[in-house]
């Protein structure tokens, strides 16, 4: 497509719009746009209605950073969970991904991304701030840290970790690493296989959990 | 993903919406809606706008059915350009195609598609009669038959081939087919490489055009 005109602007304007999405190119932006074009009138407003009410409409939780369209997210204000423990995640994507899991009935905080100094995110980037002053207000008994296993992960998890260093009566724990339920060693890394045997668990324990 | 419910109804309502886009799954949708979420307000308002705008804005041209943001688009308003002359294409990213090409000068006439009884496509639902009646008008001298060289394409061809018989003085010409320009002969295909056998062209030709 190159830089080329379309013939109408309002198209040219909506090609260029959808082509900043993430994995979105000028062709497939276009193919989008004709999409919509051939579909409902109302179909295509309902799409653009859609995200502009929930650009406008989705808030951030003020405790723990998650999308919300209230001041305080339904998960920090659910009497229900429990508020003692706070699990520490990347992104919003997150903390859907562990809901999922129906295993955890804590709190989160979402740090908003990673520390990596390539991509020029330092730690002031993140809300690691507003997790060292809700630890500090009191009632948190564990920070889980569950970042991903990669390097910017670890570095982040070690810097909230020296962060949280004055307060020896807070546990700070991390998600296992090891074998993936259903996978065969033989399509486990070295690195993977090395950490589940350095951490091996009693065997007794897996039929209690 | 499955069809459980995201923290909130206007993130699950973008997600519902982007995720009747062609070739978005719900997954992809959620990982777009998030994308909007992190980026400015400004910029998520400005995707949701001009989609409506474009939706809401964009007519076909009522001449040769390609979208216009007036009554009759600017190519059939142009009076540089050959209105004798009338390419049939199947849709609107056709026409863009065509025109990259910089080598022809004259109108279009877009089809909506090719008869596809599989798809339900008949040609009813297609602007046949309306280019049987721009050629009953008179000031046609040719019609190129651009679409597609596949079953559909050839079978659409026919049925306006057969549409415009009442014609005899309108040339009905379609789009070679031959060996695609910079390709090997191991890679094009025997029925590709028979046609342009049977249709083999004068040498001296070449040069000429």
């Amino acid at each position: 497509m190159n830089s080329e005109q379309l013939a109408s602007t309002l198209l040219e304007q909506a090609v260029t719009e959808l082509s900043r999405l993430p994995g979105v190119g000028r062709k497939t932006a276009l193919r989008l746009a004709l999409h919509i074009l051939r579909r409902d009138e109302q179909e295509g407003v309902a799409l653009g209605e859609s995200i502009i009410n929930m650009r406008r409409g989705i808030k951030y939780c003020r405790i723990c950073h998650n999308i919300s369209e209230t001041d305080v997210c339904p998960i920090c204000s659910s009497p229900a969970r429990d508020s003692s423990t706070v699990c520490v995640v990347e992104n919003i994507n997150d903390v859907m991904i562990m809901e999922r899991t129906r295993q955890y009935g804590g709190m989160y905080h979402v740090l908003g991304g990673v520390i990596s100094p390539m991509d020029g995110i330092g730690p002031d980037s993140l809300t690691i701030d507003s997790l060292v002053e809700r630890v500090a207000a009191g009632g948190v008994r564990e920070v889980i840290l569950a970042l991903g296993a990669t390097m910017e992960g670890d570095t982040t998890n070690f810097y909230i970790f020296r962060k949280l260093a004055g307060f020896p009566d807070v546990k700070i724990t991390q998600l296992a690493r090891g074998v993936a339920v259903g996978n065969d060693l033989e399509y486990t890394d070295e690195i993977t296989l090395g950490r589940s045997l350095l951490n091996r668990t009693p065997f007794a324990e897996s039929f209690q959990s």
